[in-house]
């Protein structure tokens, strides 16, 4: 008998979830605010709970994944809900930052539950496969005991105690992902503008995918060694980046494409220049990510962000 | 006996593509403005040009790599210098936009010359490799006489009659370029701030490199037949991406970290989302990556910038 599993919130992803457990076999009692998303569930064998407090009390297993950490919240907060936490683990995969993460683990633990949070890196076509990349980090024991169950949902991989780590790494494959999508946007914009076929398009970005590859291995290992001065086995400095730029600002203008990518890189250039970096390896960059913090954003109740430290 | 190859340009790139000729076996006359750059060549076998004028009559192919077309240009233009084209091919490897090769093109042509416009998709160090993506635009006869030749300096290949060709696929090379580099750089931020190890970001990254490709790959492909609106293949929706972003943007809020590259991120979907596109396919961005032509930034000139036809 597979272990009992419910599932908090069915939409696109949660509804793929609990449909890839029901289908391995585990027993599956689903929950979600508006009910009828859990219908084609309970067509496949889920017991649909009538409320999140009877979802609970349900499984050793809750798997949480509604719109963000803040509805998470209101739902596991509810003091009828909370006296049910005891015991359970919880698998948090509701995206949110680190800090969320961790808040969510001291309160969850607070209530005599075990806290696992995780980072879904994939579409939900793709969950119960090996493509879906699934990151979870908290206690690694109560990760052990769960992770046959969990391993039916993807290639699931313990990124750390913390259990902030798979937000972390979740914001890194979201920059990483948008680095990629909007660079392509504006590549097919320019493509188009100038007449490129998409079928040259589509074989020169995949020619450019393992020299971008390396160039940022290159640049982790750098940053790691702190090795930001020129040397022989510099692959460009600053000042050459710089000078290209010119020429992607220029056709960007001529095609009215949104300035706003090639400003955001022309300003991180010009404060590495300002300060000196220009026949630096471009691997000094990544001292200027980073804004004075009076010039950065204030949060929308008005504070201001202090740096996680 | 190799062909006579002349080089107009002794910077980085310049020095490293006549370097590779010369290792190759061409006879070769360089120059550079700055003579002591040619030394280092000299002393390899290269005949040190005492002018522009000299190092185009001493070769029937003049490769031309300094900074950009416009000091290309004045080197040319020269009416001394002009009178020495007719029966040259021009190679030029300077830097710029489509346009501007394209006037190049002309003007050589008008002289009697034949005109490359090539762009190097690669860093100094690896001019003479199969590395070396080197693009090539404009008669396709010109290419096929000298392919030998160029095909000394990196995988040579050529794109298209359209001599604005090469430059519009670097512009493609440079846009996915720093995609990729500015998100790492973002990356590499976060995970600092959030204790992540490099070792862990760097597998994080390599993982994700697949998963991105396939998601540009399904982008092109979408654009290309312009199947923007969601269906059964759908991997995300602009509405699922709208949502995430929020996270990238928190993170990045509480480290301080520039807001460019997300704020660029969200103006282009508030764009597809006023426009009702929310519920719509990620390609459907492909849409929003223009900004209306009264918004562009003006020139330097002051001119408003044209749409390319």
């Amino acid at each position: 008998m597979k272990t009992r599993v419910s599932v908090l919130g069915l939409g696109r992803m949660g509804s793929a979830l609990a449909r890839t457990l029901i289908k391995a076999g585990h027993p599956s009692n689903v929950w979600n605010r508006s009910p009828d998303k859990a219908q084609p569930l309970a067509a496949l064998g889920a017991t649909v709970a009538a409320n999140v407090r009877e979802a609970i009390a349900a499984s050793d297993i809750v798997i949480v994944n509604v719109t963000d950490y803040a509805a998470s919240q209101v739902l596991l907060r509810d003091p009828k809900v909370a006296q049910t936490l005891r015991g359970k683990l919880i698998v948090e995969l509701s995206s949110g930052t680190p800090r969320e993460a961790r808040e969510a683990a001291r309160w969850t633990e607070g209530q005599g539950a075990l806290y696992l949070d995780g980072a879904i890196l994939a579409t939900p076509d793709i969950i119960g496969s090996t493509a879906a990349m699934i990151l979870v980090s908290g206690p690694l024991a109560a990760f052990t005991a769960h992770q046959e169950t969990l391993a039916t949902l993807g290639a699931v991989s313990h990124v750390g105690a913390d259990p902030g780590t798979a937000a972390a790494l979740e914001a890194v494959g979201l920059s990483q992902l948008w680095g990629g999508l909007f660079a392509a946007l504006h590549a097919i914009a320019i493509a188009d503008a100038e007449g490129i076929p998409f079928a040259t398009l589509e074989r020169q970005w995949k020619d450019g995918v393992p020299v971008i590859e390396g160039l940022v291995a290159d640049l982790i290992k750098r940053t790691a060694g702190k090795r930001f001065a020129a040397d022989a086995e510099t692959l460009s400095t600053v000042g050459v980046h710089t000078h290209a730029l010119r020429h992607l600002a220029d056709i960007s203008r001529i095609h009215n494409l949104d300035p706003g990518l090639t400003r955001t890189y022309a300003a991180h250039f010009e404060r590495a220049v300002a300060a000196g970096h220009l026949e630096d390896d471009f691997a000094a960059m990544t001292q200027f990510t980073r804004i004075a913090p009076e010039a950065a954003p204030k949060a929308a109740d008005g504070t201001r962000p202090s740096r996680h430290t």
